[in-house]
């Protein structure tokens, strides 16, 4: 059974109340507790040894690692993270400075956004080492995006590149926070998610929510460098495209702006964030599905990308 | 290295902002968001197959523990549970029918309380299952109740009976939410906490958090009728004492509140709670230390009570 074919059958008829602005089936929890002009965001994330690290790992890498997806999430909704809780699950013959170490990096990613350690706990898991942490935040109502509300011709957008990110990129990415904020600032932001399992798949999950299609440039695609020399020198079996598709833990933003807005998107990102890549990758189709265009024209996406980087 | 010392290696110097009115070392992480009147009320909880429940424990009841305790946290704080986000990690050749179980008991118990299910995940732990629970809540200012508070002079009451939870109690207890409200709108509660270590370790908990120390009555603590079979039968080395003392997961309420309102507590409770004991164990002192009096008079309390319930 497929993670999705779990998730589907367990949040079938799940408690809700009024409060829920936005449930399962987004980056992060919408709620409203009564804060004015805010929804308050909610969100957790667990990384595993063996799965999203390895024991060789440098703990303060996956401590980054850990504060850093759950942040992610956070600018997907174009949110502003508060205060996490840790949950550190060990086995008992655990290292403690080794730990102290993953804590370290966790706290520093933590300070560098302002978010307050406000506890937590540690468990056993006798086999190895699990860090889930929980985040929350405000986002202000106005600016509040999410995955649906794409609209047919709207220009399709991802930050950074795509691919390899096994090379490096998923022990040091930094979460688009700023990013988030200043597009949602400026424009009108249809549609957004956070790149965690590649892109073919995270666009599907935009589209879905959005009721629309898509159609992706393949040439377009701004492939991370780590992807091409790995498919070059033979050390992944996939080729430079697929990985930009499918590799996942690329944690950039992929949204959906109006077509009018794009060229001042793009102006206006390239004068606030030059160090950071923007690129047009296709457009939103009123026809469901996803296609991938090359010379040959356009084909059905070939994968839905991969769930777990394993 | 214990629980408590990495703890405090973990903690010193985390990162933290104004808006955090309690961090860690209290139930639940209390922030101010910017709600009326009202502080929002953050708590995470795990448990793990093989520590907190076995393969065959029924998985409705695996769901319920996992719920309640984290809402039993939030009893200890006076607070409103709204929203709950759940991971499950799982092994790969998981039983799809015992987690979707396992996730009715969870959403059956968050239900009851309504709380919402507003999203989690699910990952990969390759040995055991692992549920974690991340939720969060309000409570009014002016009824906030934490570790810290307790006065000398107080008396100390616990809610429920202590001891032999392993026998089904862990399983089926109910988080004293109505109890805390009642207890916090009618009376000044000087500090509370729940019982999740044993009575011995809780209650030193609170009264280093409140810097004060107590006496107990060895007399009247309420032993569950299970922690007094298991010592009688032989099935616990503990006798039926020690095990109040120490057993854990009773999850029951313990609170200190001013010597002139302890009968019209006792009183008030025996009326709205019929079914719940209340039994006033003891007081605070204002000299530092547990003591624990029996016919012979006090003496120190002999045990610090077990960190988790192995």
């Amino acid at each position: 059974m497929k993670e999705f074919d779990l998730i589907a059958r367990l949040t079938r008829n799940l408690p809700t109340h009024e409060g829920v602005i936005a449930g399962p089936g987004d980056d992060c929890a919408l709620l409203d507790l009564g804060v004015p002009r805010q929804w308050v965001v909610f969100k957790t994330d667990a990384i595993v040894e063996g799965i999203h690290f390895t024991p060789e790992t440098p703990a303060e890498r996956v401590g980054h690692k850990a504060m850093a997806r759950v942040l992610s999430d956070f600018a997907a909704a174009a949110a502003t993270p508060t205060a996490a809780l840790i949950t550190l699950a060990l086995p008992p013959g655990h290292n403690p400075d080794r730990i102290e170490a993953l804590y370290h990096g966790l706290c520093e990613t933590a300070r560098r956004w302002n978010v307050a350690i406000v506890g937590g706990e540690t468990t056993t898991n006798p086999e190895r080492v699990l860090v889930s942490i929980a985040a929350l935040g405000t986002v202000d109502k106005s600016r509040s995006v999410r995955r649906s509300g794409a609209q047919p011709g709207d220009a399709l957008f991802v930050s950074g590149e795509l691919g390899g990110s096994i090379a490096g990129h998923h022990l040091e990415f930094q979460p688009r926070l700023d990013e988030a904020h200043w597009l949602t600032e400026q424009f009108s932001i249809h549609a957004m998610i956070d790149l965690s399992d590649g892109l073919a798949g995270d666009v599907r999950h935009l589209t879905v929510a959005s009721g629309v299609g898509a159609e992706l440039h393949e040439g377009s695609l701004p492939i991370r460098r780590a992807a091409k020399l790995r498919a070059r020198s033979g050390e992944s079996p996939k080729s430079a495209i697929l990985a930009a598709l499918t590799d996942g833990e690329d944690f950039e933003l992929l949204f959906a702006v109006g077509k009018k807005d794009a060229v001042a998107v793009l102006d206006g990102w390239k004068a606030r964030f030059p160090d950071v890549r923007l690129t047009c990758i296709g457009r939103i189709t009123s026809e469901p599905g996803i296609r991938l265009r090359d010379r040959q024209g356009p084909k059905p996406m070939p994968t839905h990308g991969y769930v777990h980087f394993t």
